[in-house]
């Protein structure tokens, strides 16, 4: 069995705030050992003081991105840019995101989330004297697919990945190929529970504690593809660009520009 | 609270079995008005009599590609396939699956997983008087992110986005941009308690009952993105090499072959 729930109580925060302490207060005397605590990025990126002004959007996207990934302008020209960020994730407007923050700011990822997560651990540990393992997560948009769903981006004390190294399906073959990414599972159950609208940043995820351990288990940042990996690390209009352009340059220096 | 099990004693599918009888049983009389039922495509496939011989994979998934994405040949001589299906999914190998079957043969998706999320979800619905939604999970890579998570390919008498339309944050803004697909959500959140080793093929999602409603609500095909308005409708490599041979073309059709 496993239970969800989201924590209620959590005050908006501010920066500076004690993540530890809030989280900690929300949950009163509940939190257990093997519990998983799922913390939305926004209140990590509100405590770390990662709010600028809504004016300078643009300039902050593009001062998080690390390489533009595909871009598209709508006909009614809302324009789209998908980009790695200084953290490898690839996602919209490189997780600037304008919901849910004070008036006239938008607010960036966490400087470093598996930082972030390993912090909030290692104080509720302390704190509490359970072994709880953390998430943050954040809200991706994918290939293939419409809407988004939760992703972790942050993890610590709690494997990212079910490891299946060694077991074997019903008809006793290796489980070789797969390898599920339990973190983005468990942020995406959360989500469920917190939902976009209501105030509930936290959530916590009980029955899993298999999952949970040290917290020098890799992190969040361990799921993330390298691009020279990534049969995906350029939109398809743009990967056709290159192409296009190293094709003709290819004829010229061939042949000279005239013929 | 949300909570999440797996059925224990569903026993080994075989061709034509009656799914809705055999989760009605194992289910027992715990059942009720809102919960969502995930069943693994693996047991709809095998009831579907959806098996080929393993000799024959190459030609099933060939045979179940629409749309060849994007592939690559590790150093290992290892070849990937990422592929648009006949269901508009794309993934590794058609979802032709090797794991969990028996010896010598490869399962195939079910032939319409909406479909068969409905038979099961009006079968529930008329034999236990339950008004319940019914999900078909698959395990699906992803682009950008190592490993694997399930999604959504079939959908029944459940939402499979969450309708923000109207509501706003915490702020009074409105909620735009997202489009959470509860769906994924659910069927990532299912994986959690039913595993791969195990023979716990179905789970039930208790606790969000607001997103369980008519059988004629959109399926989970909708959350299948059309390749022309995917950005990523074509690896990068793919895309390159349509665009070299494009540019290299045009600069012959301008100046013939001898320049």
């Amino acid at each position: 069995m496993l239970q969800l729930w989201a924590l209620e109580g959590i005050p908006e925060i501010t920066v500076g705030a004690d993540l530890v302490q809030i989280i900690a207060d929300a949950a009163g005397d509940t939190l257990a050992d093997g519990d998983i605590v799922v913390v939305t990025s926004k209140i990590v990126s509100k405590a770390e003081g990662r709010s600028v002004a809504a004016a300078d959007r643009e300039d902050a996207i593009t001062a998080e991105t690390v390489r533009v990934v595909a871009s598209r302008t709508s006909e009614s020209g809302h324009s789209t840019r998908i980009v790695e960020n200084r953290l490898g994730i690839v996602s919209a407007a490189a997780g600037v995101d304008a919901s849910n923050t004070p008036p006239g700011t938008v607010l960036l990822l966490p400087q470093d989330p598996d930082a972030s997560a390993r912090a909030i651990a290692t104080g509720l540990r302390e704190l509490r004297g359970v072994q709880v393992g953390v998430i943050i997560s954040d809200t991706l948009g994918r290939a293939w697919r419409e809407g988004q769903t939760d992703a972790a981006i942050g993890a610590a004390g709690v494997r990212v990945f079910e490891d299946l190294r060694g077991k074997t399906d019903a008809e006793g073959r290796p489980l070789v190929v797969t390898l599920p990414c339990v973190a983005d599972e468990l942020a995406s159950a959360a989500e469920l529970v917190k939902g976009k609208a209501a105030r509930r940043p936290v959530a916590i995820v009980r029955g899993r504690a298999d999952l949970v351990g040290d917290l020098d288990l890799p992190g969040a940042r361990s799921i993330v593809r390298p691009a020279e990996r990534d049969m995906f690390r350029l939109g398809a209009d743009e990967a056709y660009d290159q192409g296009y352009a190293a094709g003709v340059q290819d004829v010229w220096d061939e042949r000279g520009p005239n013929g």
